[in-house]
């Protein structure tokens, strides 16, 4: 299985860069544009003025560094393992734990799908508090605090703006409960990034197979795939054959976290049959996931039993999958949801392996109709309540957020979330403006998304062109992507985050000064914006051919400066 | 020359409606969307509840009409000329009466692309005042302005919903100089609609060839191209080649109001040489195009002589076409702008044929960077002198803003418009929220577009995929459109516009029951919508791809629903 379709030669005039940690051996890999210089024509010369480069966020790890040859049956480097190994309070098991992953690994029929490279988990040593939140509140910074810290900073020590994230303050944020890393010790090869409204806005992508289509070299690649167009974390959705070997791919793999919803593949294991779902099922499938190396766990703890019935005043129900479940199971066994009666269980096991959580939101509205009420509103309270139990086990936590919201509604989920949730993350799905526009919901979303972000939403869980009607393909991944890339960009303009606006100044430069390859070169999707404009274009480099040369108002501006105004 | 193009049979199970007016003898169009009934199965039979259809605007006139046969050789039927004459106030001219229209029209090299029918045009009677503010100052109702009453209400009369929006109320607004109905007497074809912050949001669209590519028959196709997708304006910014006879042949067959910038042709007619542009080649094209039907002109006259040197404090400089031709026009004669000077007999030669003006923005920024600067701000006050001026003579007016903007930024815009421009509607190019996302402005300007229109924004002007980088081609004309169509109704839904949700409600409604042919029927892109489920369609009905049979929420809470929780 080779990776044959990720072209690392389409980010052109840019290059990998690896910034120094100071505290620690690290090294932050950043990618670098650099630009062409601006040329001025004084006393009848041409006079070259450099451009200083801009440097962005890189979430495709090695797959794009050329001094890196990565062969996907290796797996990536493993770069935390020193890291996690020097803290001296984490032990190698002699081997994996779970009943199932022992079935699978002893299930001969499955060596060729099988990722070859075994590696025992680690788990905290008896008595270790072992999560990031645990160094955070004992005033440990990590190197995974240094190097979110360094990698949040981009161009602002370069272009001296003062503004600099420290450190300490990552620690500080961490220890409130404000922001997570997501860094289970089991997937070293994932490069830390950081989740917090104090942060740049991050954005989730999703994939998976389900029973019908989709196997496991698709889903490896279009893993990569999101990565490569700047997806910051990665979940995988999938709920048909082979879940538990197509995700020891992913991980060995992903240099981004990696989420996971954990009862869908408890519910696989009963075979669909929601009525056999038992908290002995759902532990075991946590333990399997925590020892692969999962980073966090969307966990559907706040749909309670008395919830259901408030499904039936609603226009579209229950529109989430682990909610919808959920409250099935409490209704066919007229008992407390599992996930809300473990749930101490539940973070005593993800502390061992630092899984964070994300708490489902079960009752997130699938319609404007349902936006707000009072069934979203009270789970959140729930919500709340388990954030603080998570918190006394040192689990890290971030919230999940709807789902269809009309934009004036939008800023009342974003206040009820932050008082409710004592500032926990807020992670949302969109949300979508408006239902009528199926096939466009990337759009949809996008304007919801970019809104709540700004408010204070930490990170934004894309939507693809498909949403509703099918499966995204690769394309449709690249279009999610760069549209929740550009909702993500515009709440960090909004937000005022430091130096967020030093790339569109320099497009905008670029822009004025008809530099078209920096136009290029400097945009979330290169290979697009050139496409479109070596298909139309003129034989003059100084107007595109929308104006045509007389009427290309920058042209007639430079013009105008040129000659009178300076 | 015939319209291949268009299938009117695209928008699958509905059907185009007509209402009476009770004012006037009108026929108001629409678009009723019908529904399947809603199946369930009671004491073991299958049970039929019907669902209400949905009515939609519908802004592609006769075009989508079975019952009339189009043939835009002859021009779309001439919907208003009774409703004019029979006011009696406007007489019917002997010819044309601009120079350049005689030249064009006695130039027999010219035969082969002239549009066959020729009108005489209609002029007000002297001492006449004929524009729709002054039929709405004298406290007349006038047919169009029952028509939009009518347009404006859709599902709310069928629904019982009471806030109706009345004839009166549109006449008071258009009074109030809050909105305008774009309504040249020269384009009867034209179905009035309404553009004023009280009303549903509207979008205009570009079209344009320039002097490098298109010609008069794709023109012709992609005005009526953008008119089917919902464009309830659209702007003709031409720059090449044959401009009066292409606008001839799209105003003879456009359904919707049409707007130019009459600068473009005006520099056509002196070889793009600023320095010949004159205040006596201008008013020519004004008259011009006053008796051709044009609806609106984008008139730059708020650019000041002053203003040149606040170009140079900027990043881009002056990103408006007729900006930056007004400013250079200024420099090279050292001169105020003609615009500026002449523009009581600017309203003058409108207010005979009610013409509209929409004051320009000709110092909007082009980059994230110059948003809201005091360029932009000083202009927006000179706008606002001139709209008392133009309201004085009874012309409509909108204000064009900007352009490219942080969402921060957003609000002041609106509020410093409204203030400074005495409420006169706003309509801006997006704002895009960022400039980083070349081949994708359609998304980064619907964002802003989506919060300036719910804050206050009357009319929204689109942008295609293929902004800063190439003209559109039809299908970037079908992406800008749908996108602007989902940011319109957002704000809508977000402002409380009566009966925006209606179609929302019924799609969500046909989604939570499975009537996947509903959800592509209700849908702004029917077609679309469909591709992408039948693409990858499974066999049953009841699931889509995304989730697979075991995983459906919907099916799930359904089953929760019907067996436990009623």
């Amino acid at each position: 299985m080779q990776l044959n379709d990720i072209d690392i030669n389409t980010y052109p005039n840019s290059e990998k860069i690896y910034i120094d940690g100071t505290l620690y051996p690290i090294k932050v890999g950043m990618r670098k544009i650099n630009l062409t210089p601006t040329v001025k024509i004084e006393n009848g010369e041409k006079v070259f003025y450099p451009n200083d480069p801009v440097i962005v966020n890189d979430t495709s790890g090695v797959f794009t560094d050329p001094a890196v040859e990565v062969d996907i049956n290796e797996g990536i480097p493993r770069l935390r393992t020193e890291w996690i190994k020097a803290r001296g309070d984490v032990e190698e098991q002699d081997g994996i734990s779970s009943e199932y992953g022992k079935m699978r690994l002893n299930d001969p029929a499955l060596d060729s799908i099988r990722f070859k490279n075994h590696y025992n988990p680690l788990k905290a040593k008896e008595g270790k508090e072992i999560t990031q939140m645990a160094y955070a509140k004992a005033g440990i910074i990590t190197a995974e605090m240094e190097y979110v810290a360094i990698r949040e900073n981009l161009n602002n020590k370069e272009l001296g703006i003062d503004s600099y994230i420290t450190p300490d303050f990552v620690r500080q944020e961490i220890a409130a409960g404000r922001a997570i890393i997501p860094a289970n010790i089991n997937h070293p090869e994932a490069e830390p990034m950081i989740i917090g409204r104090a942060f740049s806005v991050k954005l989730n992508t999703n994939i998976g197979n389900s029973a019908l289509s989709s196997g496991i070299k698709e889903e490896v690649e279009k893993a990569m795939w999101s990565c490569y167009w700047g997806g910051d974390t990665l979940m995988d959705l999938s709920t048909g054959k082979n879940i538990h070997e197509t995700r020891e791919w992913i991980i060995r793999n992903c240099p981004v976290p990696m989420g996971t919803v954990p009862i869908y593949q408890a519910l696989e294991k009963v075979d669909g049959n929601v009525k056999k779902l038992s908290w002995e099922i759902y532990r075991d499938t946590l333990i399997e996931q925590c020892e692969q190396g999962v980073d966090y766990f969307t966990i559907h703890a706040g749909v309670l039993k008395e919830h259901a019935r408030l499904v039936g005043e609603r226009l579209t129900g229950c529109v989430s999958r682990g909610g919808s479940i959920m409250t099935e199971w409490c209704v066919i066994h007229d008992e407390e949801s599992f996930l809300y009666t473990h749930f101490d269980e539940i973070c005593e096991i993800l502390a061992k392996y630092d899984v964070a959580v994300s708490l489902g939101d079960g009752m997130r509205p699938g319609s404007i109709h349902d936006a707000n009420d009072r069934a979203q509103f009270l789970e959140l309270d729930v919500l709340g309540e388990l954030t603080l139990k998570a918190w006394k086990h040192n689990v890290q936590v971030i919230i999940e957020g709807p789902g269809h919201v009309p934009m004036q509604k939008i800023r009342e989920n974003m206040d009820k979330q932050l008082s409710a949730c004592h500032e926990a993350p807020f992670y949302t799905l969109g949300p979508l403006t408006t239902d009528i526009a199926p096939g466009y919901d990337h759009i949809t979303s996008a304007i919801g998304a970019a809104q709540i972000a700004w408010l204070g939403t930490a990170m934004i869980c894309y939507v693809t062109p498909k949403e509703h009607l099918s499966l995204p393909d690769r394309e449709d991944v690249r279009n999610g992507v760069i549209a929740y890339k550009i909702a993500a960009h515009a709440a960090d303009l909004a937000k005022g985050f430091p130096g967020a606006n030093v790339r569109d100044d320099a497009m905008s430069k670029a822009r004025f000064e008809f530099r078209w390859k920096d136009q290029f070169n400097l945009s979330l999707d290169p290979s697009r914006a050139r496409q479109y404009y070596v298909e139309s274009r003129g034989s003059d480099d100084k107007f595109c051919t929308m104006c045509g040369p007389n009427f290309c108002a920058m042209r007639i501006t430079q013009k105008i400066s040129d000659e009178i105004c300076k």
